[in-house]
């Protein structure tokens, strides 16, 4: 039986299961979500360029550390301007008009399932899992240090709900994988453990070339075809100000060089890291994607880029980073009309800054996606799971987004305009001060006519507080927990999950990567 | 001592007082709001038209029930065709186009203080306060029925907060005052308690005039002045499906009577008394606004009319109302596409289902939120307070909400591109690596560069649990607290004063209104 026979038979299974005992979770099919709602745009298009203008003058002017000496040789042949025994490199603005428009607008991505394949840009939308953060939690076991329990049981989540089209990092770091092999341990739990587009980390040259081929191995496809199909993403943060490292200039030379994704996002906290007036930290920002853009073009014309914006601002008082702000929803959707500015597809980010799955997550991660969502983001990262300003993984939290991502998905689904759903005979047969409840129209649509949600509590005050007068975070514990029981390993070859494991062997006998610690 | 010197003076004193102590609530300033984002257009040209020619096929075929013989005497008169002896009345579409465009795109509304006028339409933009829950709440005393002392305090908090624009009405039902009486003390509550724009009931003829002539007298004026100068609202809910009755419809008569602005909303549930599909439940909210927009107008042209829309969807479970769901969004937005078509200013709403200050009551209000402002509300009722789907008002949802409220301000202000934002000299100035906390461009800004939050807890997780780990209803229950401490009585004349008494003593030795309980 092939793996895709597998899927199938697998897939027939689960829906006799539902069917019989219809108590398995309720959850929206697989789709390729489109957001047909044309982008909010906050800037005219003179402010646009006006900000592209002062993003040139900041490059020609004061320009980009690059502490890769390979990195300023590419740049350098390119005809950017460096000071012999500098890292300072300076652009000429023609320099960077002449790289502009060499990246695709739109990419796919290939998953080792091709059902799971994603398109990443046009008006393409995919919602991602929570990545890097070094803490995780649930109401009942408390917060807790990354670890490999956990860090796979997001994965499971991230596989189980079709709403999340890719895995979005780690979501939280497994410390007790020794950093000298970490990167073959968790490249190889996302390998088994799911089937959607994977990501691979610039934290070192080593530990990316090993992840992305492990992740070619994981598709069963030679390297040509590797190159023709991008597989991997991976995410550059700038080191804002003005600086991008050894580690990122590593990987986005890397992703380059093979065609794979790089996710070039400056992290431009205004009073910190950027100017504190929102104008001054989008024209950072918009520099430093450009400097990072530029070093992946001047690698390989036509690699595959992606804008990413993380602009939000500090809580001036403690210096602690604050999201889902009003500054940070301007944000979000001025990065969209500067990622449409240069035909890249844009990503941006389901954020908050709370310490609770209380009301304060709720209404700083709604106020992130109406920002992300109204920018015409691409690809929404930390889609599911972030809390704490990213420190730490929630597993409430990170159904909580599911539910909030589905409703954002019906939103964007196009209301019907035709007879039969205007449906004027029903309302003359209803007539006035009769009822929907019991016509034909309703009781044709009644399963399927609204969204249902995983977590909203619609019982009347009495009721729920009957039942023990749950809130959102404890039926979101249930939830995942429920989720987790849910959920079936993808299939894979055995030949495939052989070289994984003979590869993470080899590479582990080797020493993994060389590590300070 | 005027009125307005002593509010001046009052004014002084607080500014004093925060400025030594510095522990009032800070709270963004009095303001005209105006929402400068293009309103999201979920339908095209075409798909509106539609809408509005099936609405006129639904008011031509099957029309619509008003209970009241006065409000047919005016349609009929106008050319509206009743079969003798029926409630039943069908317009022919060129009635209903003759009376489109009559009334007014934007209008003042004018409070006892003239400060706190505002205007209604356009790009304007005003939130009020919960109104009409028969139960409130909060987290230390419990859910209760409503009352006097409640309902005083939630006027207070609407009061206080400059961002709450008008009075959305009885906050609360004040049970504990007798029903024959209890719109004579509630209105003098409200002239006494606050000098924003106010609300009047149309739940009978002679509550209604009542109330109309005790905001007369608040204001000081005569007659001819209160009809010049629209200075009360009242909400008109259609009896859906395709029915207004008695009070409503002597609420819409006397309301344009004396040119008060009268807000139609039809309460559209799909499912429920509206079709399961959301273009039937639109096409049926149009066609009820235009019915009650048309007796209006038949009344006198060019009568103050607001378009209204609440169409939702219910669980089709347990037939509760849901809110805040994706379908409620995609019909806020397409209300505003109608109301737009018609030329008037559009009503939305601040809605949640939830029972309790959790996750999902911020997420259900964000999603309104977005739905309603991207759909270019210019009234957004229930603004602040509204739990449990309109069945209780909670003090700590009032605070919560004003936050989000706020936030919704500050993401409306234009972001300004300008030499003096963009700071291209601090930028290089700080250069590679560095931070922007002690620039002179930082210092000069860092006290009012970023809104802040009443509610939002921004400090690190170990601070945050130390401070004994306090969720959002918490610190909300602390913030209400102090804003009721906080509140000052607005001044008032006394000769006005005297004369309200003497008008609620006057009217309450004559019985009030008759009531069948």
């Amino acid at each position: 039986m092939s793996a895709q026979q597998q899927r199938r038979s697998r897939r027939t299974r689960q829906n006799r299961t539902e069917n019989k005992q219809g108590k398995t979770l309720s959850q929206l099919p697989r789709q390729q979500l489109i957001n047909p709602v044309a982008p909010t745009e906050l800037l005219s298009a003179d402010e646009i360029e006006s900000i592209h203008r002062s993003s040139l003058k900041l490059l020609r002017d004061t320009g980009i550390n690059f502490l890769l000496p390979e990195a300023r040789q590419y740049l350098k042949q390119a005809g950017a301007f460096i000071e012999p025994g500098s890292e300072r490199v300076r652009f000429d603005p023609e320099l960077v008009e002449s790289l502009i428009g060499l990246s695709p607008a739109e990419i796919s991505i290939h998953a080792r399932n091709p059902e799971n394949n994603i398109i990443i840009g046009g008006n393409h939308l995919v919602f991602d899992s929570v990545s890097s953060a070094p803490n995780c939690s649930d109401i009942i076991g408390g917060r807790r240090a990354g670890n490999i329990e956990d860090f796979r049981k997001f994965i499971k989540l991230a596989q189980y709900f079709n709403i999340i089209g890719c895995i979005g990092g780690y979501p939280v770091e497994p410390q007790d994988w020794h950093p000298s092999i970490r990167h073959l341990e968790a490249t190889r739990d996302f390998i088994f453990l799911t089937d959607k587009p994977l990501r691979g980390y610039a934290t070192e040259r080593n530990r990316l070339l090993d992840a992305l081929e492990m992740i070619r191995i994981g598709r069963g496809i030679d390297e040509t075809q590797f190159a023709r199909e991008t597989s991997v993403m991976t995410v550059v943060n700038i080191n804002s100000p003005l600086a991008v490292d050894t580690v990122m200039a590593e990987g986005i030379i890397e992703m380059a060089k093979r065609n794979q994704l790089t996710i070039i996002t400056p992290f431009t906290l205004a009073g910190a890291m950027a100017p504190i007036t929102l104008a001054g930290a989008i024209v950072q920002q918009n520099a430093e994607a450009l400097a990072g853009y530029m070093l992946s073009q001047t690698v390989r014309p036509g690699a595959p880029v992606m804008y990413g914006a993380f602009t939000s601002n500090v809580d001036m008082k403690s210096g602690s980073p604050a999201f889902g702000t009003p500054e940070y929803m301007k944000s979000a959707i001025v990065g969209g009309q500067l990622a449409r500015r240069y035909g890249l597809p844009y990503r941006s980010s389901n954020t908050c800054a709370a310490n609770a799955v209380d009301a304060q997550a709720a209404y700083e991660s709604v106020f992130s996606l109406w920002g992300a969502i109204s920018g015409g983001c691409n690809l929404l990262k930390h889609g599911a799971g972030w809390l704490e300003g990213g420190l730490c993984a929630s597993f409430e939290k990170f159904v909580l987004d599911v539910d909030m991502l589905q409703m954002v998905a019906e939103y964007l689904k196009p209301v019907k305009i035709n007879q039969n759903e205007v449906a004027l005979d029903t309302i003359d047969e209803v007539g006035p001060g009769g009822h929907f409840f019991g016509t034909q129209h309703t009781q044709e649509r009644y399963k399927t006519a609204f969204y249902a949600p995983l977590i909203s509590d619609w019982r009347n005050f009495e009721s729920w507080q009957e039942a023990g007068a749950p809130e959102a975070a404890q039926k979101a514990h249930s939830v995942y927990q429920q989720a987790l029981s849910e959920y079936e390993a993808p299939p894979i070859d055995a030949a495939i999950r052989d070289e994984i494991n003979d590869f993470v062997a080899r590479r582990t006998a080797e020493g993994g990567v060389k590590t300070d610690f």
